[in-house]
């Protein structure tokens, strides 16, 4: 059955600020190293990051009517997030879409599929993370769902999880851990400064993390 | 047996720099979603955008002889398109003969394998898509022929065929049907217009495309 | 067994310096098209142009444990070069290690697996060529080994070859044949600045290269 | 953190087995064109058709450990379904591991990865769905769970979910829908009966299907 | 626009299954070493070896309506050679479809995507090459067209070219030459069966192909 | 400068048989789990179980001129070994050079790239570990060379190294090695018997492996 979840909870507006500007390799190792997309889920441009609630979308290969269909469920803050039900690298998004997601307060889509016009939506800021850069259109013929949970570039995500995105690829975190994980990765912030200054200064990581022991137990040999 | 055929019939200048303005996504949508290399050709520098008549390369693996022949067949305003006849990532192609290419007025290179010296490339400007950046070499052993039929990252291309390129990927437009996909490029552009205002103020895609309807038809449950 | 090998030997540093001025492409030819890594070996950001002795990492897959070790046996010019002992494409290198391995002198990382950080990075002007770009980590339970031989990426690397690398790619040189090279290098520059003016001039590589006779005797038609 | 979930619960056998006498494509057919794992997930020899109760694994790159683990778990009609947590296709599962999992009741293995000893396996009897086919070997460092839900070849897996896989691939069906897919699969087979005869005696789908008025309507030429 | 041609022109019953008797790798050569379609194409069974007239269709991605419509154009020694307009690896045509096209004197199927129901299949003996075996289903909302040219795998396909295909993959020769390619393709396996019994005697080809003065030539040296 | 060595030295005879009979996995384990090839090489028909010296082979992409002089260089129970230049899936060999092959000793082909005419070569017992099928010919016109050392699926192999290669793939063990791998291998085979019997009478791995201790030390949670 193809659904329209209407109402969904979202995390809070500050967390989901904080976890963007921690950045994705930070949140997944705050999650115990859980929840990066695939790393094929590339930016269409380079220096975007950001963080929002999902809008999921399931939809059909080389289709993307529920795209029309999620945008009117945008909230401000929301990052669209679609999957196909099998692999497609057809161009789903481009900057008609885009403009309409802005309108709306959208902050960004994450999609395993390709999209297309990228030069515009650069030039409009829009960030996406997609599979494919593609010009190759899609028709309105086949119905998905939109706010249900879906498989993702490797990841479940449900509506409302937050999305993290940057440089380094994308990253989920569920709603409901999405304050726990933000602590463990304020926590992991402020230890790495010490350790980077005393990197910095020359000092081998060696020594720094007591790996020797631990190695010469294993059976690692200099020669 | 390995052919140049060196009398190729061109599509008219201005259709050709008409269409290359419309760009990549427009042109395959105005020809009936037809028309797109396969989205692994990207360009090797952002932001050109071109369109020309193909001048079409069989070559085959690890082999650039070719690509010397047919520079000579180039006029001003064409493309060089090379297709391995089985899959290749080789650098066929660098700043040498890109300098040859761009004295005899080519507008870029489409190719199926590699390229080398991009940074050369870009500083030159001379645009190319290709599916792999690669510095390995090729030999110049084995004939292919120019100006033959190919098939390039899935597409059929003849030589004279425009082609039409920016950063969404490569489109080919057969040299007959130019005119009238011109036409209908220029009715989409001009259509677009109004849309994009539209949903720029907030206006659903739901209801500028008059989708309730249908959806609600299809059996969409909004829950 | 795991090892760590502490003294290896090195070329010139005038001959390093040099190899990286010609860059990937021309060192390729020079050495008779060998030891070009394969092309999935990408920059993170574009521009570098680096060369240095290479310090070999041997590591499983999702373990960046022996990253640690081999940076103490980094000396100024160094590149580090890791290969997993089964293709993984996780995150095994950020910016904390990079700021270790810089302290330490080295000129860039190449690893066929996966890079994070990529934006601070580009930022520090670290040089990475890499197979992924991803933001999953890694753990340190599991011993590889340093400076022993290892297959990167297609080609044989053993620790004090020298590595070159551009926004082309990445290139092997076996440290002993190095001066070699080299000097086939230079005759190679050397002989493409006539090529490339008489090429800019109009001149046909038919006819610069003398090749018309033997398309001939191959059989190439012209029609 | 990592866990093993001791109790879970299971479809009822009947069902189970009525499912995979109805086969892959039946099952996702019946509940909606849902569930298939993607297609590389292939049997290692063929003809085996079964379906069981998932027992979950999430192991780490390179890393076999948790499969002891998952062993003990088993009960008689199981199947073990394990997902790495970063692509990987080592060998972690071969025919000391099928030796047991058959002693503690397992009728197959659904592996994102890959397994060894294939011709032992295939003269034990004991069915396995992979990714590939490898002798790389693996080790026992680091912790993985069992009876979590994982994400397998694409789709979302829960301990106790049903299994059905064959020559056509995996298919995945929630536990608690379990019953009803089955009813609908039931009908989905009755009904194929009458329209096989009805296909073999030359009948036209397009006639049995009550089509042509539809392709009609939506523009199909015939010239 | 979306069509079916009706009436196709094929190539004479004789011509055809001397041609399929001859096999791929034969008839591939004898055309000059043209005409194979990519190895990802490979049988759902082994042992089959076919040649017939093929009748095209262009399919959209996830849609597998038009092969309905395909089947009613079949004539006995016909093929069925389907090509998705984007990459696709969904289960286009299992049992059903098979027992009506064989019904209608089909010989097998190409298809550049995937099939299901393989078990049947190989128990009707019905011959597929397929880029897969997937259970993911398909729709039937999007119209594509049926004995128009399409790029399958890599070659460009007309209806009534001849298809050959066995254990080694899939070879198309355009309808027009059949004749021509079929002499030289017996002229070859003439020529073979002296060579087998030469190198079968323990004759080196380099004597028997006459190479070593050209080895030499090009220099090669013995060390 | 491409060469030919034709004086290599060969493991003896019983070690290379005995390896064959311990297979790949047993060899890859008793070696410290090194030496596997990349699975993508796969035997072209089940249940060939061999072992033999390598005569290496590197050979340009789309050219297999090289077999014809490798097979010059055959010994009783070498094995060829092909690694292409570049990537390349070509049909490099088929039942022509089979023939040969065998007349003069050879037992079996490990190609990096394709084979073809398989039915022959399973009906003649020749076995193939290859990266393809594929009937796409080959010419003959770019010198390689023939037992130097490769690079191939990802190890180092030199002219004269042990080649072990059944149903799970390929492994290699270098020459000066092989007899104490071998040892190697048969203490694990011993050891496996009694293990395997434990196992199939229902004991846990995690006791007979005595795993339950470190487990816990590792922070494992049954719940």
């Amino acid at each position: 059955m193809n659904i329209v979840r209407q109402n969904i909870e979202r995390a809070s507006a500050e967390v989901i600020a904080a976890l963007g500007a921690a950045g994705v390799a930070t949140v997944h190792e705050a999650q115990g190293r859980k929840g990066c997309l695939r790393p094929y889920m590339r930016p269409i441009w380079p220096g975007a990051q950001i963080a929002g609630s999902a809008v999921t979308i399931s939809a059909p290969p080389g289709d993307n009517w529920m795209l029309h269909v999620a945008i009117e469920q945008l909230q401000e803050g929301d990052v669209l997030v679609l999957a196909p039900t099998s692999p497609c690298d057809n161009g789903y998004f481009g900057d008609l879409l885009a403009t309409s997601a802005m309108a709306r307060g959208c902050r960004g889509l994450v999609i395993e599929a390709g999209v297309r016009d990228v030069r515009d939506l650069a030039a409009m800021g829009f960030p996406v993370w997609s599979k494919a850069v593609s010009a190759e259109g899609t028709v309105k013929e086949t119905l998905g769902s939109v706010n249900v949970p879906i498989v993702c570039a490797g990841q479940s995500i449900e509506a409302g999880d937050v999305i993290v995105a940057d440089d380094d690829g994308v990253c989920v975190v569920p709603r409901a851990s999405a304050p726990d994980v933000l602590e463990k990765a304020r926590a992991r912030l402020a230890a790495e400064e010490d350790k980077r200054a005393r990197l910095a200064a020359g000092e081998c990581g060696l020594d720094l993390y007591d790996m020797r022991g631990r190695l010469a137990e294993k059976g690692l040999k200099y020669v």
